[in-house]
């Protein structure tokens, strides 16, 4: 049986470390994503705000984008036979058939990630992104849009990374009936607990996280559990579903834990975990993040330093747990090409 | 777009444990995999050496199925239009579009599963199985017959039952580069190390392991490591792309280990676990399962009891680890609809 190759023409909007980790991917991983998925997969239009926009109907050779982008800063002076697009004109022109929206995260507005995403769907585009912010705050209207006009829409890196904890909830796992879901969903405090049971106290473990590029240089969102509620709803509209809003979803920080109350549980053979939970409280899915002192036999016990990972309680297979990385440049760029793969044959 | 309902027609070679446990989901979840999945699941035809043979080309009611054997132990008095084929005339002639292969294993010779399979993928069927028999014996020849008439082929319940285990690391991690796999592959070895730790010694540790049904009445298989050997050879071939043998694999069991040598790693906060790795020596894949003393920060020194669990080292995103269930009834029947769902619609 002949096997048609399909191509994938991605318009980037946005090109900070996750476009140019995806990138990176393509630049080495382009001959197996053709041969085992039958993905002919090429970046033909990249807009960043900063960094300046490019566009090349025939596609443009990652690797020469990443040398050019390490030598001189940005994609200004990059050879390109469109220049200058703003984020609407490369969508309409670039004759992509994917966006993958890399554009900034805001938690209260999802713009200006959502506009873009709206655009592209109801001109029939696939979507795949990475940002919170849409997947949180509007995903059945961005679902609603899907249908309507067939494209598809992939939020993978959303929720761990490329690590693919979406995926098993809620396609491999779906016919078992998800019950509850508890996850370590957000790296940067995970690390922070973790050096506070090495000794460190709150200020030093948070300096410490910053200095190593896990937390943000306002690192409210990732301390106030902010970061894991969002993954929360995300969960639980696509996974659990669900109509939940950030509102909806009690949460509590790590900043009120103390270094006593971290070294008296570990003095128990526990550990304080910031644990995202949905469960059924009286008939009702209830989200919330707070911390939580697991004991030893949790599954989640033993996640350690920047890893994430998500249990599962299903009806038919109990406990499934999933453990791996919650960020990074070329793991969040692997979460789009496993969004990618999931598009349309 | 109007969806189209896909009707998986199943004859079930064997009704023990696992084709029962298939019923029971089938008997609960079916509308839930026609509403989600598309996919009108049915049995048509059950052919048990015991139990009897029945077929009827418009399915049965698995719920009515369970009732009967409840009541009755076997399927032979079960009302049918067609009685008394055997393995081979059940597939002929059942007008089934997939095989559920579920007879006895046998780590030799892959038979009678293994002509039952060729039987049905020559005459263009699909098979879902959960015996490692073929699986880890013959399934380039076995993927072959698929190619060449166009069947699928599934196996997701040989490893860690229905554990999405095979699905992750040949679909969603296989553009992430699996370059080693270590996993505990066995419960019940996993049980009486667990048992051993808890202060048993190895002789009441495996009586408690046969009583609670993890182990068979002749062990030699799980303690010796064989079963554990079959599925780092059913992950290298399919998962590695390698062509693995049985004979290729080092193999050494738990039965060496003494309460001491257990005992004296848990003093230093290291676990004896027994490790399937598939790992690169000299450029070349080796498969091998022993014992190994495992670190409290390694992802599986906290997988307890008759849970199974996986690490898949990876290029683009590290470790992930994934924990379940590697056994029970409903456990491994829901690899079959794990299967089938992959299965073209």
């Amino acid at each position: 049986m002949a096997r048609l190759t399909v191509e994938y023409n991605l318009a980037l909007i946005g090109f900070g470390n996750v476009g140019q980790g995806l990138a990176e991917i393509l630049s080495k991983k382009a001959p197996l994503l053709r041969e085992k998925f039958d993905a002919d997969i090429r970046i033909v239009a990249i807009c960043d705000l900063t960094k300046g926009s490019i566009a090349d109907a025939d596609g443009f050779d990652p690797q020469a984008l990443l040398d050019h982008i390490n030598e001189k800063g940005d994609l200004k002076e990059f050879p390109a036979p469109d220049k200058g697009w703003d984020a609407r004109e490369t969508i309409e022109n670039s004759g992509a058939n994917v966006l993958v929206e890399l554009s900034f995260t805001d938690l209260k507005t999802g713009e200006p990630a959502l506009s873009h995403m709206i655009q592209a769907l109801a001109s029939g585009m696939n979507v795949s992104t990475t940002n919170k912010g849409p997947a949180a705050l509007h995903f059945p209207k961005l679902l609603e849009l899907s249908k309507t006009y067939g494209g598809e829409i992939g939020v993978e890196g959303t929720v761990m990374s490329g690590t693919p904890t979406l995926a098993l909830g809620m396609n491999m796992l779906a016919a078992a009936g998800v019950t509850r879901i508890q996850g370590i969903l957000n790296g940067t405090t995970n690390y922070i607990l973790g050096e506070m049971e090495n000794g460190a106290d709150y200020a030093d473990a948070l300096k410490d996280a910053q200095a190593k590029g896990y937390a943000e240089a306002d690192p409210a969102g990732d301390v106030d559990g902010h970061d894991a509620a969002a993954k929360v709803v995300i969960l639980a509209n696509l996974v659990m579903g669900q109509s939940m809003t950030m509102e909806d979803v009690s949460c509590i920080g790590i900043s009120g834990l103390t270094r006593a109350q971290i070294q008296s549980a570990q003095s128990e053979n526990q550990r304080w975990k910031l644990i995202g939970t949905l469960e059924n409280v009286n008939g009702q899915i209830q989200g919330s993040v707070r911390p939580v002192k697991l004991d030893a036999t949790h599954p989640l016990y033993g996640v350690s330093g920047a890893a994430n990972a998500i249990t599962y309680s299903t009806d038919l297979l109990g406990d499934i747990t999933l453990i791996g990385p919650g960020a990074g440049r070329i793991e969040t760029g692997y979460a789009i090409i496993g969004d990618i793969l999931t598009f349309p044959h």
